[in-house]
């Protein structure tokens, strides 16, 4: 069978992470990435020694690229006329500018989550809605913080049948390395509800959801608390087995060492992960309470790699290589290696 | 009427505030306050030309003091025994200790959030519970964010009978100028139930209580997230009207310029508050969002002051000076000048 | 004699301080207080009772100022007119403009280091060039961190002739409050040599300055390292003594609780200080040390006041009311209150 | 050759990448990883299938270790009878106590900077004292400031004969994930002169320093910033080409996008590098200024895994694999692809 060929638009900090997690599938293969200007993120895949090709969406800065000795493998469209899908990871606006060359090529694109909805024909979760994303052109992916509450809400709402979400969402400012945003001493609330609520209420339309973000001046991942009301009373015990099954879920807890979202930043650079990252969110098992009918519980996000699983996902549905979530998700897993340690 | 003799034992962060809070009584007078070593904040009282009386609780710097012409007027025994009242506010553990003075001299006590609910007859909010405090010999303040959290809960729960809480408290790890702790670049997140909530039940234990806590980097203010189910529904309006009314609740919004904790420390600095101190906790408009049957919402809790008035109100409670919560804490507020802006 | 009459245009967080600094002076006389929109800092002047006249810069905001019940007194012109003094504290860039209206109604004006240089007659510092602003209409106020570094210098220079500066500023990215700017988790090095450095040079012509400048996330005062090389050595003693005798520089080591820039904001607002405010710039006694012929020390810049008296010091030159730096600087400071603790 | 055989005590944030360093050398293999308690790290270790073995330094674990199934090969005594070398990772204070066992079994042993210099015959840096450390039984080596310090004087001094250093040290408080120690918007000030400059004219007995150290609250690498007066004046184009010449320095700039310590963090994740780290400082080519005769300039410290490459020097030096400190680093560079960027 032939690999599905994936080229990647934006090579930031989300667009390296697609780039090296398509190199990881087998029935993939990455044509290539694109950006514009000679980055820090270009000047080391330079340094590592060009293990992608590269293309340019713009010829403004070929000159300092022929002075860095990086070289190109050709333009941005001609990547894209090489492609089946496109996985744009430009900053957010720049993606529905693109749209229109996906358009006239006649190529599938998903988009990431700083683009607005409109901008594709599904807002989607490689768990949540996965059957609405399959054979379409284009998909638009949940952002990192509604990518990870999803994934601990829907394996509630699947053996429940949850009614009402309230989260409270302890925002990360920056990424590790970030200069062009930060916050100093200071913790900075948004107007209620959060977009993240309303987000899992277009996703899973049958919740009623709402929260409040405050943004914390820190960079290794947001945690979010959850109070979720469902159907039937869901108890600690048949929550942590729920949590416990989904394989992008990790049980963890405060006695092992894992005292917040630093300790895993830390642990996934120990584990040797590519760039310390983990495509996992992790759930604190001692966080799990019962209050009333509802449970409350609290988990990690680690905003720059959560978001890559459900992308690969969306190339699945897209491409129509699996037509239900179980399977898509699972071959995405396989390839990526999540959940290899539940075993 | 005779004043009432209030002494403060240990000067710190929040003596200090104490010892000025109860100066603005017209009902109470100051002995003094005490301490043991020459602190930043003994060194700044003097720059200050003494303004209050300083006695010692040990012998062990006496030199020191000399050395740095602090003026003793006597030692914690003296001051004790002068007083109808004492506020300690030393550290965790200590306050248990000193009881045992206040008991040999039969003086009454008032200690703060630090100590055990044991050291203590009643564990007390001027609010939730004066009843309960008055004429008794030793109470026990709630500590900052539950101080803060009860005025919420409590103004609720009179008018619409509140059954459960659900609280996110995002917490700051230090005061200003703290070099004794510190979080750098980390969330840290606690065993859940947080002992707000379990200190919330031991208050109001008509009311069904669970919280997390997830300590963040900063130092001007918790910011608490509260979801309220009431016997029956409360309304964004209806919520915002009982906020409204409390005298200790400061309503404001994001489009004001309150974007956060940060915010509300500088308004206070502006407002030419002592210390750049706030009495009242705020209350963000925009963040009362409804759902399902319950509310929810978002307060900030001005770590280092909240506690003052409802030490004052303590003072009145022990010494039965007042014997209902509305006329109690209508004395200190006006003395305080709580309230003022909202006419 | 007739008092000076000072016009505080832009009221953010310098143009409060001027505006605070100014009604302290015996022999001046506070006009008002300009700006353009519903600020915190003008809504806290309302809540404060409005201690200030309060003039509009612009129409745009009218109905808002009325809707909050905010009394105006006039248009900037208005209050310009009535002044013999502006003192320009609006954001970088804004002073320029305002300085056509200055010169149309011949008033004199004192900007702030936000400006560039050729905004003004003297770049201005109130110890090192007093002379120099004696009757001109326009000045320049060096920056924050220029106006402390130059304190610490100049009183060497004055007793032993420098030689050569070299600076390493560990820069605070923002104000306590600041929501517009920040850093999180990251130091950020300029270009060298730092601005502050080129500044020293053209206030201090005969000495040869160089720094490197590092950005930190924090908000509670600079912290400068200098290396000062002169005609003869300095050694500790000497340089302890002159440092000793300087009204603005207030000497402190971390044996007494001194550990930073933290320590020395906590102070001052345990002092009672207006805003909890610092006017002097700190020095650490064991941070000077010798090495070679030079002297090495580090000062602590609290950078939301530092400026005021160095610009009422400018108001004093402008108006010819002193002609000596010695006069000047001393009436200034009995004004503040500064130097009172070293008595 | 028989290659070396190394044991790694202590398996924390040092000790975890001396092993992962030590595989890597040709010559050079590692026996195993010691520590006392199923740490992160060693849960990581697990997680990755075990590639080092484990030994246990004390039992009071044992049971946990079972749970956990993490296998264990043996006991610490076990590892070092093993052994030729012992790379004491241990935090401070504990690899004094260990000496005695390596003295008991004749084996030789490299202690890390947090021991007192009285554990070592010699105090060890791979550049500027390789010599000294030739066939020693013990060696301690500099701490992670002064590591990177010394090779950029060390190799300034090569060429120019250094007479004096000035120092201000910009230092991270806490490793990405600890949470024992923190500090929160506060810069802290030591007593000067700092350890480093001590520790170097330990090192280098030839150079008279000083040094400022000031501590920030972020986690990614000090700043040090250095003025070094040579018995010749060092132009910015001498002193820019004996860096660029060392392979341990890697020369960056602003422009390239390279703003501070966050940014080489966020570079050497990019690169793929394990664990995201770097071997070599970061100097600033546009921090270089000349002031009179001296030279100032600004480098970065990645304090996790600066001193990798120097502790392994010190293997080559103590087992006497080579005699010159040329012909050591040059096996150590290359084994761990040191300076290949540069061709």
């Amino acid at each position: 069978m032939q690999k599905v060929k994936v080229g990647v638009v934006g090579y930031g900090v989300i667009g390296q992470r697609l780039a090296d997690g398509i190199t990881l599938q087998g029935d993939m293969t990455l044509v290539g990435v694109s950006d514009v200007k000679p980055t820090l993120a270009l000047r080391a895949l330079r340094e590592k020694g060009m293990p992608y090709n590269l293309y340019l969406a713009s010829n403004e800065y070929v000159d300092e690229f022929k002075k860095l000795d990086i070289p190109i493998t050709g333009t941005l469209l001609d990547m894209i006329s090489d492609c089946d899908v496109i996985l744009d990871s430009t900053p957010g606006g720049i993606g529905a500018k693109n749209k229109a060359i996906y358009e006239e090529y006649g190529k599938k694109a998903i988009f990431q989550g700083g683009e607005k909805n409109s901008v594709a024909d599904v807002f989607f979760h490689g768990y949540a809605n996965y059957e609405n994303g399959v054979r379409q052109q284009f998909l638009k992916l949940t952002s990192c913080n509604t990518t990870g509450l999803i994934r601990s809400v829907d394996c509630l709402d699947k053996k429940f049948k949850v009614k009402s979400v309230a989260i409270t969402i302890i925002r990360r400012v920056a990424d590790p390395g970030d200069y062009h945003r930060g916050l100093t001493n200071a913790l900075q609330i948004d107007k209620a509800p959060s977009h993240q609520a309303l987000d899992l209420m277009t996703i899973m339309p049958h919740i009623d959801a709402t929260g409040i973000l405050v943004h914390t001046p820190v960079t290794h991942g947001h945690i979010i608390t959850v109070v979720v009301t469902a159907k039937k009373k869901i108890t600690r015990h048949d929550a942590l087995n729920a949590f416990n099954e989904h394989p992008r879920i990790r049980i963890v807890n405060t006695d092992e060492g894992f005292l917040g979202n630093a300790s895993l930043f830390r642990y996934a650079r120990d584990l040797g992960n590519p760039r310390g990252d983990m495509y996992e969110i992790a759930l604190w098992s001692d966080s799990v309470v019962e209050i009333g009918d509802s449970i409350m519980y609290a988990i990690n996000v680690p905003q720059e790699s959560v978001t890559i699983p459900e992308t690969i996902d969306g190339v699945r549905a897209v491409m129509g290589m699996q037509t239900t979530s179980k399977s898509a998700t699972k071959k995405t897993n396989n390839y990526l290696g999540i959940g290899k340690w539940k075993k």
